[in-house]
């Protein structure tokens, strides 16, 4: 059996050690203030035993992890209706280009870059009566954690520098593949970006990805089929045009943030969290990348 | 325990009679003469136990599939050497966009795209002593078949019509990224990827990616870090701009050619060749890419 | 001489009869209202004699056109330091098409592509005190007519649907290249082209582009340089990406918009409006480009 | 009137003074044995009095300005139809780009970029008895000089190196835009690239164009449509990605090649040649733009 809390401890001191350690997000101001020095893992198995170190139970800003649980939630809604508005290609493109937008009509190209995850939200504010407290009340019950919440403050420093955004909501609009309001597409879109939570909560809240779409509490999300569709939504668009680096090198499905958290998962065995917040040329964390790398070539595991 | 041949038997049957078979590729005119109603399976499980049927003992031109076979070799001879003149992410691009090459100062965005496989060509034409000869015994050894050929019919063909590749190399040539000869590279190429196999050999050569680099001899080729990552490269970039959905659909890695074969993995599990000439859009195997995605559905498996 | 007058009333008989007119512009509401069998000209020459036929005192939405007053207007408050800010290459994509700004770290190609134009603006709003009030002045000025007026129903109509220019200038703002408020920036924007003028005022606001900056009260408003310049971005970046075309045939600066008019000039000899409300596939008016054409092929006179 | 020798002289002493004289062209390895202190200019009036300066009766390599004779020649042959094979619109991309080929199915953009050049080549070969013969006869015939004739060394150095035109070639060939052999076609290129001119019969040359079609000699070779086109073609397009540039700062239809040389010309009124081998970073010659923007600007005279 694999000794993960050994491999961690392992990663842990090393990563704690590193000097080069990326750059904090500064586009969002908030975000900036938030010392490269954190560092923390968390790790479930498939029988829920927990290994962990660092600042693993410190919250963050989860940023674009949340469009992997935004995802999930449209996925219960409308299943696949989904992909009539958004496609399930890599982008081969850094995370905020546009362009494509326009030589494919309006379609993103998946719902992991942000115009896809614009469009998701945009599903979410039809489908939901009360879409903000809906969307963090599923969240909170993923996780069997009911303090989770947004970070107002962030949400309100992505609202006021948010302009690429606003240019991709805009443009989503002029092509017709945004049915509510820019408006409150976009505020619903930020205040999910601002959840804050720990390396922990967020096993938890992923814990269906690699359990058959079952929770920890056993209570069932999504269908098989569902779960395979996100996971390698996840696998080939997790991490922006660094996607095919970290399937080389890492071999799972899982998703960054610019807040330095990333999840993966190997089916049916393990769900892992890590936080740093340096972020490195691609916009995501480097030492995460660096974590999970070691992770899976320690273990000797990967779905490949 | 998974009943595959009855799950192959019933995909064969709704395949049989599907009448929207795609089109046959007609760009190379040797290939334009196959007919449209083959149809084959060959599935080998990690116990080399075999379930198979329709055409699936008729050889077939493997083209692009051809390339996850010199990547292999390539590995094998200078091993992560290769990332230095070809990237590993999804092109997000027709298979035969040579743009992407421009931006990217001549670094092909992964080696299953046209230009980065004449890049893996020009590393075989470097290392090995007589290229076609070595390369073709490899392959002969992989499926420990001693009959296995190139069809010269449709090197010469291809050769004649290939401007496409004939203006990837020169391209490359211009940036620096290849070594050798331009004819000397492409006529490497071209016999590389006319090799007939059948659905069955095509297994037999692929059990490696899916033994942890151990053939059905028991001999080994590649370390786990090299099969992981070959597999990764096949799941993100091994169905041109139809990547995504596959594994999105399917969730296996794999690879197609325009001679209407695909072979797909499951790592651990089974390794699988399916052979129908007519394409998609796409340029996969329209019934190939339907066989397979019913055969992960019906047998509740995936690497997700 | 050249009799102007005849030449124009043939090409308003001919043009008044033709059965393909193209299609009015619907993406703004207000402007599909009007009638395609709308047809104009007016031209003056050097001396000031005016020669004209059809709706040629019909006031319509200038819309695009109006980007070469403003950029006029920028000319004389900052002269050549509106090249840190907008490029002068023509763009070689369709008018609306957002993805050489993010290939090109926000410069946009040239004043008249739409996020070229609210650059401009942006330095007007800037640089002006009472903005919406003094352009309307420079125009009415430049006319010598204070009955020229903003159609607040047109600006309101574009400003509920401009969605691609709200991308655009939110993109504009990301980059840093919007000085002003996204919203105070469009707003002067969507006034400055909702202005309505007839075929004859357009040639009065134009005159000073065919002789040498200076009007026809025989005020200098722009220096020749800045005439050269003005007159060098018609012809390179006047017709969207229909601008070598235009050269190629017709052979002298201009400006098209969507309401379907189109201003001309030869320096030193004419300046010329058209007015067709339908718009071939490039987005100029239809019969407006053929009417030209046969004026400098009838005229035998052009810039070359 | 306008004193062009004591405007000449003056640049001349300028130009030669200059330290900062760009880079000489180095891919072609014949070209770059050229000393940068090369200065000529000259410049030939529509009543044929000659100014010059420096060294203007020193042949170079005329390289790019070839193609405007070339597309003379084609125009002559097969009028308007060249249009069925190459656009005319700006391509506002780096002049050996070739992506823009396949977004548009094989139509170069315009006739002055290498691919569209490669097209009027292939035309040539089409058309003529003895395409390098013929062409040349053609050249010399406009100059009235038997003298002039290719350089055979150029050529080679051109044909070992020219990587990108042989993929740009090849490319077309893909798409059906070229109707002869790749190696027929670029080898005349290559040589009509290669012929050596000076700055004196440069403007005996392109005398036709400012002259309505109308040789020095009174013969005439294209009808004034046909000038008119070829001269729009040159300003919009005659400087790669610098054309906007060049009609904003010196408003002439002109072409430049990495040779160093610049032909312009003012319709009616002069033809002027520089030569100066230092190139800026869009590859044209760095004095020589200068020079043609002092020219203008001294002499107060432009197309605008």
């Amino acid at each position: 059996m694999t000794d993960y809390q050994t491999i961690i401890d392992t990663i842990g001191a090393q990563c704690r050690q590193s000097k080069d350690r990326g750059k904090v997000a500064n586009y969002i101001p908030e975000l900036a203030k938030v010392s490269d020095s954190k560092f923390g893992i968390h790790l479930v198995d498939s029988n829920k035993n927990n290994y962990y170190t660092g600042h693993s139970d410190e919250a963050f800003s989860i940023q674009s992890i949340s469009k992997v649980l935004s995802l999930a939630l449209a996925f219960t809604l409308v299943d696949n209706a989904i992909l009539n508005r958004v496609d399930v290609e890599p982008s081969g493109d850094p995370f905020n280009h546009l362009s494509l937008l326009e030589f494919e009509n309006g379609i993103p190209r998946n719902p992991l870059i942000n115009a896809g995850a614009i469009v998701v939200a945009d599903i979410l504010v039809t489908e939901l009566q009360d879409p903000k407290r809906d969307f963090l009340q599923f969240v909170r019950d993923l996780t069997n954690d009911q303090t989770i919440d947004f970070d107002k403050k962030v949400a309100r420093s992505e609202k006021k520098t948010g302009f690429k955004n606003y240019a991709a909501a805009n443009l989503l609009k002029s092509y017709g593949n945004l049915k509510n309001d820019v408006e409150t597409v976009l505020d619903f879109y930020f205040h999910q970006c601002s959840i804050a939570m720990d390396c922990a909560q967020l096993t938890k809240a992923f814990f269906i990805f690699m359990n058959r779409g079952v929770c920890q509490r056993n209570k069932t999300y999504l269908t098989l089929g569902q779960v395979k569709r996100i996971n390698a939504i996840m696998l080939t668009c997790g991490f922006y045009d660094e996607a095919g680096e970290f399937a080389f090198e890492v071999g799972l499905p899982g998703k960054s943030g610019v807040g330095g958290g990333i999840v993966a998962l190997l089916p049916g065995k393990y769900c892992v969290a890590v936080w740093s917040p340096g972020l490195n040329a691609k916009g995501n964390s480097k030492l995460g990348m660096e974590a999970l790398e070691k992770l899976t070539t320690e273990s000797h595991q990967s779905i490949f």
